[in-house]
């Protein structure tokens, strides 16, 4: 009888436990920090807080999973711009590298200004002179050719001052703030005036945003079918500039929803913070300032790249957090 | 002492049922088709054959989550497209609900055509006509005032044959199939020349596709802010025809890279399954063919909607799945 006892009891020991292993019995968790490399401050506090009344069904600001989508811009937002954006030094390097194929470029401009290295002749080429660059070096492939290209380039070019590959100057605050969006069921997408098939290779990699939730400049494409083999093939015609109140534009054309969280860090983003926070309910707008010439750069209203001047001027009167590199991250790169 | 031997009996009973419902005792499942409203057969074996071997990842032709995208042509494809596209009977109803703000209308073509039901003299104004009339309904207001006004007319509006609201005549073996996709960690994607925020507003609730996953015809839109309330207007310019070649340029935008799986009825389909099915690994490409006069309607070859041609001739030596509705389908609707 007492052996039965013991059995029973050893039993039901045995099972309780087990049970409580299985169904995960909650132990006290530590509270563990989801941005680690934001300081502790308003900013940091003003994402949180925003998170918390989108995600807590019982808060009068609860947003649906489905509408909960956040934009990002990606250059000076996600990874550095400086000294001048990551894609025109792609641009640089794959005029250098095509030349060969191109001996007529020694002697026209302005491909013979950067194989010079003659930045003050190319400058004056202009925006004309740039586009000229870009068609000649993102155009007249497929485009599975010029995603090989840009993969290629990112594994071994390297940037000029801190000799990092340029998707190791992505900001570590900001991949964290990624993951804890996701984590709260945020869908996370890149709205960048860079374009589109430069960044879509590797944003899933870098940044867990996969490419249909890449939104960028672009040019235009015609599908081909060449003896049997059907390719997409890029045609040196811009098709959308995706910056500005273009970017308004292109969420609207790519995603079909109003944003409830726009992240930006230059006037180029001022219509996307403005488009996604004048939408009703919660919502949050951040502009990153770069205060940072020790870790990283500052730059804001002079500056020839990522200028922020309306935006600081108008920030505070929108409600839109300003966030200070130097101040609110404890850490830039991972 | 027994009393303690059925306490602990007792306890040890209850508390192994409540530990096997919390954990999910595996009870013996009945096999449930997910496909019940399509016949056995070739076509529905080609589907169970392809999902099975994109995701045993044991398979050859195993294909990561990421990569399972799947697209459908809406009209024929997913809904009926008879007498005429349900978009262009949409068109003729706000001509009729605008036309008291335009009395001009009354006396100039194709506008008077419409208002009186002379589709003579509306064919004869042809492509052009039809043009003038999706500019004059479809722009001219902000993309929210456009959805509010497609929501409403889907409330009310009836087929003129089958008088059921359009959004219920969709396809019952389509619905089976997107959820069993899903449930297949595909990604399901609308690819369609209607147009693009025509359908945006009921999809998710009809075919749980999301509005950031319809892909589809589009006129340009512009980012204004009148006073201070930002919005985005619909202008009367065509931007974008996503059909035919148009398919996988569409695709390319907004997805960036190459289905696996590909759903049409028509040779306006033709080329997204000829992009989609010409990529390495196992790929599908499934043609609903409209044979069901009884049920639905039957056409191909002759037909001014939805003609289906070359994807005919071809789907044989293409590896394509032909669907028989009469056949294959033991249920058109829901």
């Amino acid at each position: 009888m007492k052996n039965t006892i013991t059995i029973l009891a050893v039993a039901l020991l045995v099972l309780l436990v087990s049970c409580r292993q299985q169904v995960g019995d909650p132990v006290p968790a530590k509270v563990v920090d989801p941005l680690p490399s934001w300081n502790d401050g308003a900013a940091k506090q003003s994402i949180f807080d925003f998170v918390v009344r989108v995600t807590d069904s019982a808060s009068p600001a609860f947003v649906s999973e489905p509408e909960r989508i956040a934009v990002f811009d990606n250059d000076g937002t996600l990874w550095s711009e400086q000294p001048m954006y990551f894609q025109v030094v792609f641009t640089v390097d794959r005029v250098k590298a095509l030349a060969p194929e191109h001996p007529e470029w020694k002697s026209t401009q302005p491909f013979q200004a950067v194989l010079e290295g003659d930045m003050k002749t190319l400058a004056a080429t202009g925006e004309h002179g740039l586009l000229e660059l870009g068609m000649a070096t993102h155009a007249g492939m497929t485009t599975e050719e010029f995603e090989t290209v840009v993969t290629e380039w990112l594994a071994t070019a390297r940037h000029p001052t801190t000799g990092r590959p340029y998707t190791e100057m992505v900001f570590q605050p900001m991949l964290e703030l990624l993951d804890y969006l996701r984590a709260n069921g945020f869908k996370t997408y890149i709205v960048s005036g860079g374009g589109i098939e430069f960044m879509r290779p590797w944003t899933e990699a870098v940044y867990g945003i996969p490419p249909e939730q890449v939104v960028g400049s672009s040019i235009k494409v015609a599908y081909e079918v060449r003896d049997t083999e059907p390719s997409i093939v890029r045609l040196p015609e811009i098709d959308f500039i995706d910056d500005k109140a273009g970017k308004p534009v292109g969420i609207h054309r790519h995603i079909g929803r109003r944003p409830i969280a726009a992240f930006g860090n230059s006037d180029g983003d001022f219509q996307m913070l403005e488009w996604t926070t004048a939408g009703e309910g919660a919502r949050l707008g951040v502009l990153i300032h770069h205060t940072d010439a020790e870790r990283e750069w500052a730059y804001d209203r002079d500056s020839h790249i990522g200028q922020l001047n309306r935006g600081l001027d108008e920030a505070s009167a929108r409600g839109w957090t300003v966030v200070s590199m130097k101040d609110d991250w404890s850490r830039i790169y991972p």
